[in-house]
């Protein structure tokens, strides 16, 4: 038990907190940049904004709308523009993962020297003392990535063909609104693939190897909310009850994997929605994750029974088929095989070779042991849906 | 389902950890002031700290050393005023839960106008924008206060005969060094006073009316822990899985007490370390808790029994009985009788005034409807050691 642990994000939480906006933006100034989305539009959420700043005597407000999923380096570069010419106080990020790992990383280019690609694995400085970015109010509108309450900005960069995180204590929000409300607009297939992708955060970071005794005791809150509240919100996206504990799962989930990364099953999804670019990282996610966790239970199956215990499961393949049962109850597809990539002989190898080079520092933090070769049995398992070739 | 939570403190946690305080010190500067007490010295871990900060090339640190238990606003304002006219770069807080509130407060007084007492209920500002105190770095040497990772100070004036807590924001220390090595030192009785205090926090906490759902996700790992391992300290000082578990539940009940504030047993239990300077503050919540806990069972009993269930303890007089067992095991007095306070008729309303004048805002968060007739009466029920004249 030797860990590290930092989360300064001021949280509000809970139905109505969004009329809290403009209280907090007063705290920054006058004058902000809300990037968001057409669905925040859409469904009203943006105009709520805009009617609480005003409420709070701040008028000037800028609208920076162009962040697309996945979002690149050259729209966080051109709303960092914006907010430097614009001089803002503050930048409010409403929208879903995307939009908030964008608003946080305008921040901390428009605020210091150079463009977005030059802050990704930027060296980590002195944590908690005054160097400087906008502060970003986060206001997530989905239950899922965890970007409200993290570090984690994830670029992409069309010209290199790379996608890659912003990871740095600056990249904090300085505050996150967490209204459930928001929320309950997503439809069917949205409440699955965030829900699942907040699974994925709490079973990695849960049984990855780094240490850090808060996270995992959060890790546990959040898969019990997952596994009773998720399948509820995807049945009846009105359930108030369901959202807000999806909401807050999925926070909890954000703030465990902040402290203790992600894993394989990550580091195995981004070759798939690199390469299949209409591919959503939460199915990619959901189309490994069953194969990954058989392997690790079969070699490393101890810090999965521990869990499956707290969960009230009776042991490591309970949990597995648990798994299993969610994914196809969320109509999300278990193996890569179901969500149509059909396989080239080449193809397991290649995408072996490109979590080398791309998700290496996940290997030695796994449950088990695991190599490249190994990598590549587990892609051809889920390509042809067969387990039997799980090594 | 509705709450703020906010805890900015970079803590280090797990058993060697203080051999980060020299690299965690060199964020802040070269020049620093280590308030201490006796018990650091005579262990060698004030001598730790020296050698470790020499080994960052910090070599020119100040000691103070004259924070008395229940610190007063005399020692604190002479402590600012060392940091003050040194121009210290940052302030090392070694000790128990005292020393930590002083070396908070010495912070906050030395950067800015003024007085210790002026700093008392200062009204919160904005949150998470930069206004200034010296940073801290807080190094527990025991288990139970939480100080580490709350913005409380709770300072004595001996003049106006008040003690009162400095809370805001601006008091988080930057840094929290949690090495449960530090607190092998303890003996059974300080073990027990410690651990006793953390379990009133988190019991507090998770049962007062406030709302904040992490802190009470925190206070139930919490309570699960001091309920497995207190006993197991106090037994065999040198178990140092227990001493990892108290000094890592104690900092999480220390998290939430800190987002929920704590409840009617700590503000009954002012009057009577301030009448009685001999008793300490755990050994009066000690000899109070079991029949405020026993008032709010017979009028509220639903959130103890939700708290129960959660422990796995059968009901909320299941839980009442495990409070009671270990209070007796941990030889900690169950009633005011016990700890030798001798009744005189007046006392019981005299101490409810001093309680309504003091801890008024503990009333309308306390589970149950309570007033100042009840207050007396539950005093009472202490003073004779009789629970039935709890009304």
């Amino acid at each position: 038990m030797v860990f590290n642990y930092y989360m300064p994000v001021d949280i509000y939480f809970g139905y109505g907190s969004l009329s809290k906006v403009g209280e907090v933006a007063r705290r920054f100034g006058f004058k902000g940049l809300i990037v968001t989305g057409k669905s925040s539009k859409k469904h009203g959420y943006l105009d709520k904004v805009i009617s609480n700043l005003i409420l709070n005597n701040i008028r000037d407000v800028i609208i920076y709308d162009e962040i697309e999923p996945n979002p690149t380096d050259i729209s966080v570069n051109k709303g960092a523009r914006i907010a430097a010419e614009n001089k803002v106080d503050f930048i409010i990020g409403l929208g879903g993962g995307s939009i908030l790992d964008a608003a946080k990383a305008i921040a901390i280019v428009s605020s210091n020297e150079g463009f977005a690609w030059e802050y990704v694995f930027y060296p980590e400085g002195p944590k908690s003392i005054p160097y400087y970015t906008r502060p970003v109010i986060a206001i997530p509108t989905t239950a899922g990535t965890g970007s409200e309450v993290n570090k984690y900005s994830v670029i992409s960069n069309p010209n290199r063909k790379e996608k890659l995180a912003i990871a740095h204590s600056l990249n904090y929000p300085k505050v996150a609104i967490v209204d459930p409300e928001l929320t309950m607009s997503m439809d069917k297939n949205l409440t699955a693939t965030t829900g699942i992708d907040a699974f994925y955060h709490a079973l990695e970071s849960y049984t990855n190897r780094l240490n850090n005794h808060i996270a995992e005791d959060l890790d546990v809150i959040a898969l019990k909310l997952i596994l009773k509240w998720l399948e509820i919100a995807y049945e009846d996206g009105t359930n108030k009850e369901a959202r807000e504990n999806m909401s807050y799962g999925a926070m909890l989930a954000g703030i465990a994997i902040d402290q203790k990364r992600a894993g394989i099953i990550h580091a195995m999804e981004h070759p798939i929605s690199g390469r299949y670019p209409q591919v959503a990282h939460a199915k990619g996610l959901s189309a490994l994750g069953y194969y990954v966790t058989l392997y690790n239970i079969k070699r490393a199956p101890e810090k999965y029974r521990k869990l499956a215990l707290e969960l009230g499961l009776k042991d490591e393949y309970h949990l597995l088929e648990t798994l299993k049962n969610l994914t196809k109850r969320l109509s999300l597809p278990i193996s890569l095989k179901e969500l149509g990539i059909v396989p080239d002989e080449d193809l397991p190898r290649i995408l072996a070779e490109d979590v080398y080079f791309t998700g290496r520092n996940a290997f030695n933090i796994n449950p088990a042991e695991i190599t490249e070769k190994e990598i590549e049995l587990i892609y051809k398992a889920s390509l042809f849906e067969d387990e039997s070739l799980v090594p």
